[in-house]
This record gives C-alpha cells, sequence and structure tokens, in this order.
C-alpha cells in the first residue's frame, strides 16, 4: 500500500510522519565557536572527565545519564504484531522515546537488539548500561521477559522497569480503584477473574494483591491457572501459587459466575456476553486486548456493567501506559533511585488514581487523559516520596 | 575545586556548560494530540511497523537507524588521560555527538561499556547494532582496538569506524598532502618517521602508505620498529613487515636525519631539537601530543622547518577530527554504504586537502578551520562518491 502511494507521489500520512523517524539527539550546548568547542570538548571535557574519575557520582551531575532513559526491546512481542524482530519494533520504541520526552522531560533512546536469547540480551543490556539512568524493557515476550527483568535489576543499580508488566499494573490498578469509587466497592471484598497470564496479566495480579486483593483467578487459553493444574511454565506455577486459592477449574466465561471484576489482557472473544451477564452487579469490564478488546462495549449485557476501561482512544477511559511510565522514571531519576520497588509502584497507581478528584468521578472518568500535563508531575513526586520511604533514593528533591 | 565554586554559587564555567549533559533526545513529531498520537503510536505505529517486517530495508526509510551513529567507547583510552572508566569518559562522547550534530546533521548516542573484555565489548555492540546505523568506535586502547574493530567489521553490515585510527588518519594525510605542496615535494619520495606505534600511529602509516608514501619508520618506547625486533605485539609486528624496509634501527632522533617529514602521535619529549636540525630542509612536523605536542613549536630549530601542525587550537594548522567524522558518516549514511572503505577515506582526505585552494595555501593554513561549514559537506559528498565506487553504497544519492 505505501509503495503505491510513494510512487504516486500522495505518501500515507502515517509513513509520511515516519519517514526519517520520529526523534532526534541535539547539543544542549553551544560548540560553534572556539570557546564553546574548548569548553565542551578538549581541552576544557578533560577536566570533566577527570573529577568524574575520581568521583563517578559526578556523572549524575555533568552527564545526560540521569536524564537517560535505554529503551530495550528485542521486538519479539511488539503490539498486536509478536515477533516482528528489532528493526520492525524500531518506530514503537522512537514513539515510547517522544512520549518520554514529551511528558516525562527525559531523552531515550531506542536499543533494539539482534538476539532474542536472555543470556545475550542479559549481557548487552549491562555492557551498555553505564551510558544510561535508567532501563525500560518493552516489548520482550513472555516468559523471557521475568527472568531479563528480575536478573538486570539484580545485576544493575539503576531502575529496570519491564512496561509491559509494571506500567500497565499501575495504570489498571489506578482505574480500578477509581472504578471502585464509582460502584463504592472495597479491593479485597472483590472476586477479580483475569484473562492471560503473560506479562500484563501476572504483573497486574501482584499490585492488585499488594493493593490488597485477595481472590484473583487467572486463565489462559486452558482456562483457570490452578496450583494442581500439570505442565504450567515456572511463571504460571509460581502466579497459581499466590492466587486462585481455592483451586477453582474452568473457563473464564465459567468463573466469570458472582465476580465483581474482570480484567483481559488477553484477545477478542476470550470472554462472552453471556459470561458477564453472570457477573455481580455493578461490574467492572476491562477489555484491554488491543486494538480489539476481549468483548466490545457495545455487546455486554444491558444493566450489568457499571464501569467498562478498553485500550482504545475511541471509547471512554482508555488504559494507555503512558499515563505511567514518563512519571514513573522521571520519579525514579529525580532522586536518583537505584532500583523501582513495589511501594514506588503502588505510589504512581495512588497518584494517578487520585489526578481525577472525587467529585469529578463517574463511570466514564476513571483515569485521566493520556494529555493531562499534571499526570506525569504528580506521578513523579509520589514515586520519588516512596523512593525516598523506601530507602533506594541516593539523594533527596 | 567544583566543589568549593559549587558551595559559593560561583560554578566554573566547564562544568556549569556540563551540568545536565550536553545532548537531548528530542522528538521530531507531535505527540501531544490524539491524532499525532495515534499516528507516532498506537494504532497507527503498527502499520509502519508491519511493513518494515515485511521489508526490513524499510527500516532506512521510516525509522531514525539511517541518521543515528553510536560513539562506542569502554573509557580505556580517553583523552591523554588513560583508562578513566566509562562514565569518566561520557562527557568526551557526549561532546563528540555534539559534533556529530552540528557539523554532519547525525543524531549520535553516547554508548559507553561497563567492561573492557574484547569479546563481551563484540557481542554487545553486535547486539545493539541494529539500532543505530553506523558505530563511530572511541577511545578505546590498543591493541583492543584494532581486534574489535576488525570483528565488528567481519559481523555487521553498517559502518564501523574507529576515530582515532580513521578520523586521525584520514585529517593527518589531507593535512600532511596540502603541507607537500606547500614546500613543493612528492609523498612519494619522503623519508618520513612517526612516534607512537598505537591506534593512530599504524592507522596513519596505513592511509600514508595507500596514499603512496614508500619510507616510513615508526617508533616506539624502543626506538625503531622493524621486522627483525623481538618481543613485538602482533599489531607492531605486522605493522614491522609493511615499514622500514632497510630495517633501520635507532631512537626517533637519530632517525630524523635526512627525514623530509616527522609525524608524532606519541608524547612531550619525543623528539628534541636536535634530532629536528638533522631532518632535510622544508622539513615538515606534526607534533600531535595533546595537549602538549613532542616538540613546542618555539622550539625548534630555526629555519629547518617549514610546517608545523599540532593537535592545538592556539597554533596554526590545528589537526582535529571534527574535520572528518562529521563529513565520513554522512556520506557513509547518504548512500546507506555497508561498510567504509580505504577508498572512502582516502576520498575524504583528498576532499578535506582541497577545501583549501592552491592558491590559499601556506604554510600556516594546511587545514581549514573545524568551524568551515564547507567541510563536512565536501567531504560527505566525495564518501558517497567513494562508496558508489567501491560497490559498498546501498541507495544513491
Amino acid at each position: 500500500m505505501f509503495e503505491s502511494s510513494l510512487s504516486t507521489g500522495t505518501e500515507d500520512p502515517v509513513f509520511a510522519m515516519h519517514r526519517g523517524g520520529k526523534i532526534s539527539v541535539r547539543p544542549a550546548v553551544d560548540v560553534t565557536d572556539r570557546y564553546g568547542l574548548a569548553m565542551a570538548y578538549t581541552p576544557g571535557v578533560a577536566r570533566v572527565c577527570t573529577a568524574i574519575a575520581e568521583a563517578p557520582e559526578l556523572a549524575a551531575e555533568y552527564t545526560w545519564v540521569s536524564n537517560t532513559v535505554a529503551v530495550v526491546s528485542d521486538g519479539s512481542a511488539v503490539l498486536g504484531l509478536g515477533d516482528i524482530g528489532p528493526a520492525a519494533s524500531l518506530p514503537v520504541m522512537e514513539g515510547k522515546a517522544c512520549l518520554f520526552s514529551e511528558f516525562g522531560g527525559l531523552s531515550a533512546v531506542p536499543i533494539v537488539l539482534s538476539t532474542t536469547d536472555t543470556d545475550q540480551i542479559v549481557a548487552a543490556v549491562e555492557a551498555i548500561a553505564p551510558s544510561f539512568g535508567g532501563i525500560n524493557l518493552e516489548d520482550i515476550s513472555s516468559p523471557r521477559c521475568f527472568e531479563i527483568e528480575r536478573r538486570l535489576r539484580e545485576e544493575l543499580s539503576i531502575p529496570v522497569f519491564h512496561d509491559d508488566q509494571h506500567g500497565t499494573a499501575i495504570v489498571v490498578l489506578a482505574a480500578l480503584l477509581n472504578a471502585l469509587g464509582v460502584v463504592d466497592k472495597n479491593l479485597a471484598d472483590t472476586r477479580i477473574v483475569t484473562t492471560g497470564v503473560g506479562a500484563a496479566g501476572i504483573a497486574v495480579t501482584d499490585i492488585l494483591l499488594a493493593a490488597g486483593a485477595r481472590t484473583v483467578i487467572g486463565c489462559d487459553e486452558g482456562g483457570a491457572v490452578h496450583r494442581e493444574r500439570t505442565g504450567l511454565s515456572t511463571a504460571k506455577a509460581a502466579y497459581a501459587e499466590r492466587t486462585n486459592h481455592a483451586c477453582e477449574r474452568g473457563t473464564a466465561d465459567e468463573l466469570l459466575a458472582d465476580a465483581d471484576i474482570f480484567l483481559g489482557f488477553s484477545v477478542p472473544g476470550a470472554i462472552s456476553a453471556e459470561g458477564v451477564s453472570r457477573m455481580r452487579d455493578d461490574a467492572i469490564v476491562f477489555a484491554l486486548a488491543n486494538p480489539t478488546p476481549e468483548i466490545a462495549p457495545e455487546d455486554l449485557p444491558p444493566g450489568k456493567v457499571a464501569v467498562v476501561a478498553t485500550g482504545r482512544s475511541d471509547y471512554p477511559n482508555q488504559i494507555n501506559n503512558v499515563l505511567a511510565f514518563p512519571g514513573v522514571f522521571r520519579g525514579a531519576l529525580d532522586v536518583r533511585a537505584w532500583a523501582i520497588t513495589e511501594g514506588m509502584k503502588l505510589a504512581a497507581s495512588r497518584a494517578l488514581a487520585a489526578v481525577i478528584a472525587p467529585d469529578e468521578l463517574s463511570a466514564e472518568y476513571i483515569v485521566p487523559s493520556v494529555f493531562n500535563r499534571d499526570v506525569a508531575p504528580l506521578v513523579a513526586t509520589a514515586v520519588a516520596e516512596a523512593a525516598e520511604q523506601d530507602g533506594v533514593a541516593r539523594k533527596t528533591r
């Protein structure tokens, strides 16, 4: 399609916007005269190098690292497109870099990898880590993403954050807290069914449990994940240990009976209107498969569901990670946190939820707009405070 | 020093200029409204990803790679400071990125490495290579730099260029060609003595031989390198095979007898005024140790030396790599060259020399100013043409 439009000279506007890439590296200083060159480059720069060699923490003051994030992907789980490889994933990573800059005031560098081998990815990211203040892992397929993140968090003393897991978790929890406010239910008392036990599904479950949820049942293609099920991956077996305590079995549709909350991180058709009709009244449905939700909002049974969210911008309540990652890294880097703790994620979630005042809250307004300029600073402040409380901050704000 | 000045609020201007770093990543597109976000990020970006997945060469059209260079260093041989490590080398790499942007219109990303292990460096750069259109190796100590460059050139299908070798070689040859014009000598007929048989010394020798030089004698701390000398490193043993055919021995000072050209890539004091006094008339002396030359221009014996060059901006004829690398990469990337050939380097050198018209040439003006805006485009054009001639260009200009 783009080829024919190219040849006619009327390029598709999406391709036209991407031509030449969506980001650039720019000088922040003037090197166009002898004075500037002597200060920013040789011989002046040697004094800054020497100072950092003697006191490495000065790199955070006198280089761009403390404002810079690597957006690292192997292109193995890109959007809904799957394993399309590093080159094809680059437009997403550049888009992410735009958002880091626009909403977080951060520099972000796409690093797409020629390997999908876990050991090689870990080694490469460790090797380049001194170049950056934080590592945002992106679109790396499950279950490798878990081991890669875990090992990098253990090895590196800068924040490592797999956005598909934790960015999603932060925004979903925020939206859910507000949805529960709309229906006046308490998270601890709810029955939650999810579909998709991959990166997003597991991370969301974990933040829900950390926030006080007690009954979460995750389903994959084989139905409910439970601790007596055989053939589970390591990640799912661990998931089974901390969820579905009653060892319930069945399909997601069956398990929706008496559920308060459905959270979908899977595929269109994962649940049906009939399944939803068995939920408790004032049900909450987050159908986050993108671009096509697990169930279309217009197909929900009338009168059953009080709050609906999707990943799409053409319905109310868009769940979009851009509400989290710029503020999370802004806050973490502002206090030079050497890690991102569970407390920082929970704080981000609560700050995001609190952007909407109680009297503004409604069934169609449980998350702020992705263009709300207050979001990232408020999230950043909460994250920085939590980093200080959790003892991972290297400096105070 | 900077600490006391910080505490008094009058920060040293060099440190003030470096505060927060010298570069940033900026969006080239607008993502601040729903239209822009939907085009640059989801859902629009998925179409660009899909197109690249189907035709990988489109990454060069629709991402930033074809305009982006990684400036890769392990911090092991930074300026005259030696092995100061990755964090302390970052101000130099950021400065380089400024120059790539300012003079080449390129985006450059500093990648400083936590390892100095050759295998690990090669593996890391190979892993991240799909993120970039070219790799500029920088300040990696000899002899590891040779193997690292060789292996990366073999493995990658993008330009790999160790600037300390080839950038220096291009500028030195250009300056030397013009210096020979001033004294009306022919390169093939000259006797050349160099000090320093590391990255710069070896690469300069190689480009001199490619340009027609026949008598080059390199000296290190042990005097002349020759093929009967024992205990030479692999790189120096290979160097001995292609230089000093008469197997001359002695110190640099001794070997300067009847030399036409001295090229220093070593340390202050490597040669003496007495040694220089033994050179042929109309001698050419490039004393490029920085910041203190092998011999200070004012210490040269009167009447012997016709043309002097240094690495410093406070003498005439500053040899500075910024005259080469922005144009070399600009030219290589403009035609999507998959390598940088010897022909491209020679073409860069000749184009750089030709920036100065014959009637402008003088003993004090053999290289253009580093701020001459014509240099990079002229070098780029010559490099791109040579890439096409050498069959390494993927597209025509």
